[in-house]
């Protein structure tokens, strides 16, 4: 529905929708004829909400298209993703809520290990904690490059961003980690016209930098990638009439949540702190996206079980979301992470939307066969959020 | 599938295609685990053709998107609700037969009550006969606006038409309905500088048209409201090679087939004249529209049991146009209307395509989860016209 014609209907009121996010939710049976994950665990709570819900399975991005974390969760939002391409370089410089400005331009910086040959012995630099992170960003403010002023910022073990701001910068960056080890980090290259000053600004903080760290292995290397603009993008308030508020705990998620005009509440730690913050914030607005990460990351490791223990935990934690009474609850994945492929997936991901009106289907049991009969069969992820108002109350009629 | 390259397909014949519209058929259960209007009515016949045809459910509009009349009629009958805006005073003026011409401005007026102070006591004026109506209408022809003709036309009990022709006029007026009793009816105010002379020459056809029914009470006051432009819609005949019949009883949805370029059958009352009226036009025709309102109106009212009844009354309507042997036959609604929310609503309507070349599917009633589980899960409603015209082979193969 055109931006403008959804706007006309728009009709905001006090009614709360809670967007519950299971990270990787959706996956792949450890064997055939087996169960997923979702499947496997044992989810009382989920399947009682099933039970009263409307079920489906959505594709956050198209056919065939494993999503990102950017992608799957503006989809989630409700913006086609294809429309606001976000970088790596962007979410990350959100996720620490760096104020970015139009025209610069982030970048993720991974600190690695090298040896004498510049040849890449870890790209991780042995996993160094987030103090020494942010010690050694403070080192790399020393870099100076006429024209462009440079921000480098910790944001979580070897992780960092860095972010260019100057005339004529673009993310027309090809990444300099070559994604394996044993060869030499590779040059920043531009892949258009556009990114021949930006590719250049790079190669002289690099060569900078690297003199910076020489004496700070295992962190005496640097890898970028994600090279990204700030897009533009609607908030929420503006496109949906909604007052959202985000209670993650990883910054990467409090990134895509501040790029759609979200208020991020910060200083959570786990579900008890987001049950707390919900509780706590509950009068103050009236869309809130609640995110757990591990599933996504027990998938990415290939542990079937310790993803089935988190979804469990979050199943653990759902009484505490219905002890608020939302208007509308809708849980559901930003896209597949099959323990089986240890990666996203491009599998359709199951969704149950909760409510007063909602019209139940025979579904009785949260996992992806069962939603694979409810009543939505599988619709594009982005809809998820009209849906929600709708179910809210917060549409009015279209046409006489 | 873009206009021109469906008209290139178009192959017309004498097969026959009967759309029969149960208005707000959707519906959900009165209580968790229940059943829904539709599922709760006894229905042998339609169930019989849903045991043979092709199920599943459409949204008119879009996802959560609750549609008025007119888009849910469109979109069943081919055209995309948001490409042909309708408001509600062509609608009317189209209900009647009334000519429209480019450039007029349609309003709907009710008569209303007022007090000695101006302020709103009945918005239906008692509900007036419409020869009551009739007469006031004639009443208003004694307006007189310099520059713009002014035509007045009772409708059905106290709702009536209102059109302006005149240069420079829009559809860019509010209403002047204030929705509730105990207070004055509002200014037509202009919404943008397009609709300033339209709204002065609404407030100097109200002062004229108080003074002209001072003595009529409870018919003392107007309303006006759904001030409308004459949209340019491609006809059903250009645009799908159909000759089109419509057999509806209600003046609303008349108007929504004239303006498709629909013939409509006039004079019809009820269900069994819409029967005689198929067999006696069954060779004049190929598309017939037929169009039942009550069980619409009874989930307006929030009367599950008589929403019940009304479909069940349908029901015993469907052997008489089974009994004309239609190539064809959809059955559908433009909307869903639950008993429960008393008011149109953003749920997916259930649909049955019966005809020679279907291809079943496993459903045997026709109810919202049955047809869920149908061949076509949920599919935009504008989609259906194409689908009836392909089995009916009235569409060629497309490309080499």
């Amino acid at each position: 529905m055109p931006d403008d014609v959804l706007k006309e209907l728009l009709h905001p009121n006090e009614k709360k929708i809670v967007l519950l996010v299971i990270d990787g939710l959706g996956g792949l049976p450890l064997e055939k004829g087996g169960k997923t994950e979702l499947e496997t665990a044992h989810t009382p709570n989920l399947d009682a909400l099933a039970t009263e819900a409307e079920c489906g399975l959505h594709l956050p991005v198209g056919f065939g298209i494993t999503p990102g974390s950017a992608p799957g969760h503006l989809a989630l939002f409700g913006y086609q993703p294809m429309e606001y391409p976000v970088g790596r370089g962007v979410v990350a410089a959100m996720g620490i809520a760096f104020p970015m400005r139009a025209g610069d331009v982030a970048a993720r910086l991974n600190f690695a290990t090298c040896d004498q040959h510049g040849l890449i012995t870890d790209r991780r630099a042995g996993r160094i904690p987030t103090e020494t992170c942010g010690r050694l960003c403070d080192l790399l403010g020393a870099v100076s490059i006429p024209g462009v002023e440079v921000f480098v910022r910790p944001v979580k073990d070897y992780r960092a961003v860095v972010v260019f701001r100057g005339e004529g910068l673009s993310d027309h960056v090809a990444d300099t980690d070559p994604q394996t080890t044993g060869v030499k980090a590779l040059e920043p290259k531009p892949t258009s016209e556009k990114g021949v000053k930006t590719a250049s600004t790079a190669k002289e903080f690099i060569r900078q930098a690297l003199v910076l760290l020489m004496a700070q292995a295992p962190a005496n290397a640097i890898l970028m990638r994600g090279f990204a603009e700030l897009p533009h993008i609607p908030p929420m308030t503006e496109r949906f009439g909604l007052r959202p508020a985000a209670l993650a705990v990883y910054p990467d998620y409090k990134g895509v949540s501040r790029l759609v005009g979200m208020e991020v509440i910060d200083g959570l730690r786990d579900l008890n702190d987001q049950a707390e913050a919900l509780k706590h914030h509950w009068d103050r607005y009236d869309f809130f996206f609640v995110h757990h990460k591990y599933a996504d990351s027990r998938g990415e490791d290939g542990d079937f079980q310790a993803k089935v223990a988190e979804i469990e935990r979050v199943d653990a934690f759902v009484p505490q979301i219905m002890a608020r009474h939302p208007d509308v609850l809708i849980v559901t994945g930003d896209h597949s992470t099959p323990a089986t492929m240890k990666s996203h997936s491009y599998h359709p991901i199951p969704f149950l939307l909760h409510g007063r009106n909602t019209r139940p289907d025979e579904v009785s049991e949260f996992g992806e066969r069962p939603c694979a009969k409810g009543l939505w069969g599988i619709i594009p992820g982005v809809m998820l959020v009209q849906l929600a108002l709708a179910y809210a109350d917060k549409l009015s009629k279209y046409g006489a």
